[in-house]
Parts: C-alpha cells; sequence; structure tokens
C-alpha cells in the first residue's frame, strides 16, 4: 500500500499559540498586583503602604516576568531547529503551555504567603515542571528527526540539556531550604534567573 | 458581465485570531482558580486546604486546558486543506470561537458545583458545541472547493467526521449519567481527551 | 535634496496587534457572565436562577461576540486592499482599537442595566464610534494611494461605505427608542448584526 | 577552531511576543473602569453618577491606551531596521515588557488618586521607565551590526534619540508639579501624546 501524501504541518502556528500564551501569562500577572491604600498624602504614608500591599507582590511579580522571559527564550531557540509538528509534539506543548498558564497562581499564592513552606513549594514545582515539559517536547523532536529543519550539534544538545536541568535541580534545593530558612529559597529564585542572563556556550550560535 | 477581480482572502488571519483566542482562553482558566486560605504551617494544613479550596478548580483546569489543546489542534489540522476564506466561513469560525470563549465560563462553573447535574450539562453542552461549530466549519469548507488548497482524501474526511462527532455523543452519555451517578460523568471528562491522544489514522499523515 | 530611502512599512504587525486586541476583547466578554447561584437541585431551581443571574449576561455576550466578529471581517477586508502603514494612519488604527477594547465595558454596563436608556445610549454610543473610526481608517487609506496594494473598485467604496455608516444610523434608532420602548433598541441590537450576515455585493470579490 | 553555524534568529517571534503583550496590555485597561451605578433614571442621575465613578477612569484609561499606541509605534518602528535577535536583545526586550505590562496597574493606581503625588509619580516613572528600557534596546541593536538589515541614517538615529528621550524629561517635570499643582501634571499626562502625533523629521521615511 502505498504511503499517504504527508503534511507538511509546520511549527508557525504552535509558536504563534506559545506566543500569545506567553504574552498573557505575562501580562496577567498584573492582574495579581494589589493597588496600595495610601492613608495621608506624604512620603512615610507612601512608603509604609507600598511595604504593606504591593512589596510582595511587586518582587514576585519581577522573578516570575523574568524567569517567563528566559522559558519564552529556550521555546524560542527550540524552534530555530523545530520547522514541523505532530500529534505528539502538540500533545507535549500543550502539557508545556498548562504549567506555564499556571505561573501566575502560583505567584500570586507565592505573594500571599511569602515565606510559608508551602507556596514556596508550589511555586518551585511549577518553574520546575515548566521546565521539565519544555525538556521533554525538546527530547521528543530531537528524535523525531523529521520535525527537524536544522542539526542540532552535540554541543547545543549538552548545554540545552544542562540549561533545561539546571533550574529543577537549583528549585529543589528551594524547596528543602523552605523548611528552615525561607529566605534562602526566596534569594534561589531571585538568583536563579540571573545565572541564566550570563554568556554561555550557546551565545556563539546566535548573532 | 464581467467577474470582478477575486480577493485572495487567505485564512492566516483567521487563524491568528484563532490562535490569540485560545491563547487567551486558555490563559484565563488560571484566573478562575481560587487561592487556598492555609491555616497553620502543617503539612495536613496545606492538605486540608488544597483539597477544600483548589482541588475541584484544578481538576476542571486540567481537564478544559487539554480539551481546549486538542480543539485547537483540529483547528489547526483543518487550516492544512483550507488556505482561503470568505464571509460565511468566517462567520462559522467566529461562532466556533464564541462558543471556545465560553469554555472558561462553564468550567468555573463545574468547579463550583462539580457533582450537580446543571453544572455536569452546561459543561458537557459548551464542549459538544465546540465540536459541532467546528464541524460545521470544516464541512462547509470541504464543499467550497476553492477554499481548499490541498485535496482531501477521503479516509481524513472519514476519520475527521469520526473526531468531530465522537464527543458530542460521549459527552450526551455524560449528561444522561449526571442525573443519577454524577462520578460517571466526570470520569467521562477525564477519560474523553486520552481517547484523543491515542494514535489514530491520520497519525500517517503527520511528520 | 534627495529623497531618503522609504521604509515598506508592511500592515502585518499592526492587523497582528488588531487581530490581537481582538482576541482579547471577545475572550474577556466572558469574564463580565456572573456565575448563576442554583438553589437546590430541580430543573425549575436552575432555570430561575438561569433566568436571573445569567440570561441578560449571555445574550449581551452573544450579541457583542458576533458585532465583534462583524468587524473584524470588516477589520480583515480593508488589509486586503491596504498593505503598508504609516504614523497617521497607525494613530486611526489605536483609535479604532480604543473603542473596539471598550466593548466589553460598555457590553457588562448594558448586561447590568438592559433596558435602561444609559446603558443603551452607550452600547449604541460605543458600537458607533467602532464603525466611524475603522470608515475614518479606511477612508484615511483609500486617499494615501502608496499604501494600497491593491487598486479599490468603485462599487466595493460604495458597498463598504454603507457598511460602514449604517450601523451608526441604525443604532443612532436604537437610542431614540430607548426613552421610550427600550425593547426596540434590544431588538435592534440583536437584528443588526444579522442585517450584515446577509449576501451582499461584495460576496462575488470573495472566493 | 571553526566557527559554528550562525542561527538567524529572526526577530519576528519577539515582534509577534510584543504585539500579543501590548494587545493584552490594552486590552485589560478596560478591566480597571468600575461600572458606574446609576441611582434613578434621569439625565442628572447618569451624569451624576458618571462623574464619581467613571470620570477618571475613562481619562486614565485613553492617555494610557494612547500612549501604548505610541509606544507600540516606536517598537514597531525599530524592527523596521532590526531583524535578528540575540540573547542580550531579547533580554532588554523582556524588561522593556516587562515596564509595559505595568501600565494597567499605573493607571489603576493613578485612576484610584487622580490628583495625588504619589500616583502621578508612579505613573510618570512607569512611562518613563517604558521608554528607556526600549532606548536601551534601539541603542544595544544599533551597536550590533548584525542585528540590523537595514542601515540607520544619521537623521533617523538622532529623531529616534530624541522621541526616546522626551518623554522621561517631561514626565520628570509632571513629578515635579505634582507635590503642588497636580492638575498641571495631569495636563501634561494629557498633551505629551500630542507631541508624538505632530508631524516629525521620521515621516518622510514613511510612505
Amino acid at each position: 500500500m502505498e504511503k499517504p501524501k504527508q503534511l507538511h504541518m509546520s511549527s508557525q502556528r504552535l509558536e504563534g499559540l506559545g506566543d500569545g500564551i506567553f504574552a498573557v501569562a505575562m501580562t496577567i500577572l498584573v492582574l495579581e498586583l494589589h493597588l496600595p491604600l495610601v492613608n495621608g498624602n506624604t512620603f512615610a504614608d507612601f512608603i509604609h503602604s507600598f511595604k504593606q500591599d504591593l512589596w510582595h507582590g511587586l518582587l514576585c511579580y519581577i522573578i516570575s516576568f523574568v524567569v517567563l522571559g528566559i522559558m519564552w527564550f529556550g521555546h524560542r531557540m527550540m524552534f530555530e531547529y523545530i520547522g514541523r509538528t505532530n500529534r505528539h509534539f502538540i500533545f507535549l506543548g500543550v502539557l508545556f503551555y498548562m504549567v506555564v498558564c499556571l505561573v501566575p497562581f502560583s505567584t500570586r499564592f507565592l505573594a500571599a504567603n511569602t515565606l510559608k513552606w508551602f507556596a514556596i513549594s508550589v511555586y518551585a514545582l511549577n518553574l520546575s515542571l515548566c521546565n521539565l515539559t519544555l525538556y521533554a517536547q525538546w527530547m521528543y523532536g530531537l528524535r523525531k528527526k523529521n520535525l527537524l529543519h536544522l542539526e542540532v550539534p552535540d554541543e547545543v544538545q549538552k548545554e540545552a540539556k544542562l540549561s533545561f536541568l539546571l533550574s529543577p535541580v537549583v528549585y529543589s534545593i528551594a524547596i528543602a531550604f523552605s523548611f528552615f530558612i525561607p529566605q534562602v529559597s526566596i534569594a534561589i529564585f531571585v538568583i536563579t534567573p540571573v545565572i541564566y542572563l550570563l554568556p554561555n556556550r550557546l551565545d556563539k550560535y546566535l548573532p
């Protein structure tokens, strides 16, 4: 029996859906910010209400926004190599988007319970699941050769693996600290994105 | 009288609108999740509030997200064959998007009344209408030959019909059960997406 | 003095922004729907709460969604002829999007005050402004010949003018009726979109 | 050692993400508008509640929408010259989007405290940060020659610099006035967008 004509199934629309989902997830983070209620008109009044109502929320907003930006970058890099999709690849993509869309929720939870172990754990788990589902999608794409439109150099494969798996490891440490010194966990949330912003071995492949 | 020069009316922008609508509908599902109010700091306290405030909402979130992902896949597949649009096709598309955008509402309704027949019925009706309006759009496209940019093999037509009509049938059964054993209806909501994830006869057309 | 090299300024990104804005405006309509609070478990209980909490909101949702769909269609048609942009054209586009984004607000206002003259007037004014700003953008594009990538036939110009100006006229009548028989105004809101769905002289330009 | 094959890293997807973020940020401005509660049915009743509940919010909505529209235009112009991206450029982009997404928040804050120095300062600071982060991205792109796909004329560079830095200066003046005559600050917020809409030296590069 003759093999039926294959559809092209370009990855462009999945990328478009992903860009839309990241855009909305990043933007609705702001809906979680509480308006500070300023009683009085002095500088001290403003700082007081800022600290009480907004400070935790704003810190979590900035961390989550930058983390989502870094994930978007990883997702975007992946599609430099992967140019076509199939049902399983799209399903893995939907799983990734499903945990990405939970980030505004766990950010809100963390902002409301900043130093509590359960909020730190939920947040760390959520970010780890984002990385792991994206990694699963990447591994599937690497093995299905006809989804690729560019060969993936070994060095890129190694560096990508490191990038994908670094954060689940680091975030597990954050969970461990949350039971004893939760301040350390928050510090880890602040520092981890910075690591991803340092120069790395993938930069030489970029313009 | 000479026929006027036809516009091309590529389907790309309708696809873009659809991707945007799916992205927003999927993302605002998370706005419906209630923040669990944890009283105390023990594991038992967290599990208790998780069960009380979040469990139903999270289950409905996951079901709806995966179902919307599968519908997006169907919608995306359709445009491998359909490459142009006209006024009627776009109107059918708007109807489809209108019921897709109701999914966050019926999800919220189901999360608030998980085992009630009316919430189950509204949810099942909503998902069925999504499938039926997408099917109407597909049937219209199939018959308007100049909207197609690729011939649709008979096998694809049959399999697509089955996929489109399976879920309204299954969801009708869920409605029937909701009056007697609503747990079965919820089980149907969980299992139905899994059926769509199993290998099927369309896979051989994909990369 | 030599004329500087002109930028191409393709309209694609403005279309992308517009598709995004329509997608979000259509989707957040659903956030305005109140969850019906059903007391009891009988069919009568459900119908009662549906009528009380949801009926007005759902009717307004459907009207607004279809109206926004028709406006999107007009906006999409425009870009079959217009392929480039400049600062003034983009500014007129931003004005159009500004009133489009108000539709979820005036829809919510109408749902909360369905038969009140002020809610009907705000809604009718909002929809009229959408049509008028889109018309201004279209007229600007028609006169700036180097924004066009396809000549606009006279028949299309006439029919488009009619389409753009029909609804402000009809909605003015709705406002007039709102002071005496507001039910007529609501009927006008229901019927007007149907007029746009009837076959018209532009259809022969479409596939 | 041989230089590894460079990826193309077209800027299209970053533009898509940005269009999505602007679309959502502009649209959710409307979620901040309070529904006026009209007691009674006379024209005076409506005007009274409009003034009390909606007037400040609507003014801030219009200012913010137009300002975001102008920023979108600047962002869009930038990508007429810049056609590729790298990690640092995308990171600067994420910073820009992060402050853009805060605009709905500071708009809401200004609407709730229209003549208070702290709300005016937060709003002015937010808009200034939008301009400064976009300027940083532009400066980075200008210096990384291989991100450009079109040479940037000196005149464009000068005019762009002026456009980017005008608003931080003007908004600093608004902050200064907020402590003495806050009405002047609001007037500055209204007038500044108008300056950007006047003809300028970049117009001759546009169609």
